[in-house]
């Protein structure tokens, strides 16, 4: 079994990214992750199910962290804003995955483990 | 490919349980998932990496939801508290990995596809 991460304790997630595990930004990631071209403020406010004051906040801390960049524009006289990922962004997000990915495995696998102790000896093992 | 909530934005992944998805708490839930006989409070310190005073509010939390108890009592004059998952709370950690799992296929795979489309077109499909 994986050990979920080597210096702290045995289920402390330590490389679980807080950054991109928080609901929101982890929608927003999400978001831009699957469109490389990126989206525009209103496109992603309805992918997530934001209000406009927070997917601002969320964006600008992504941003501040180097994950996505936010492209302003005009197009026929009209501003526009499109965030899409950074190079980067698209790597810590993949890693956040495979984390995310490693951390349902390794409970499940010892949740089972300890449900079918249950059943045979009527107690788990310590 | 599976939509992540019925409802809402196509990636607001509403099915996905707060109280659950907070890093603290999702420790928690992993380690008394993971032995169904639960664990006392020091052992939960260690193996989630928390503080007494971060671990306390997080059981309290989900207590208050239903999620876990708590059981209080003494054993050689010395007091213990052990914190094991309900059956409510087991059930819910199950569809919260199940959802969590959903949510990786589902980026990988409109990620792989934006990262296809990319490479062949020199632009994404809308």
């Amino acid at each position: 079994m994986t050990k979920a991460n080597e210096t702290g304790g045995r289920y402390a997630y330590e490389r679980l990214d807080r950054l991109m595990h928080e609901k929101a930004r982890l929608s927003i990631m999400a978001s831009l992750y699957t469109r490389k071209e990126g989206h525009n403020f209103n496109e992603l406010k309805k992918l997530c199910s934001l209000t406009d004051g927070n997917l601002s906040r969320h964006i600008s801390i992504l941003k501040e962290a180097g994950l996505l960049e936010v492209i302003k524009g005009y197009e026929n006289n009209k501003p526009y804003t499109i965030c899409k990922l950074t190079e980067t962004g698209r790597r810590r997000f993949k890693d956040y995955l495979n984390e995310l990915e490693q951390i349902i495995k390794d409970a499940r696998t010892a949740g089972k483990y300890s449900e079918r102790a249950d059943d045979i000896y009527g107690f788990s093992p310590a």
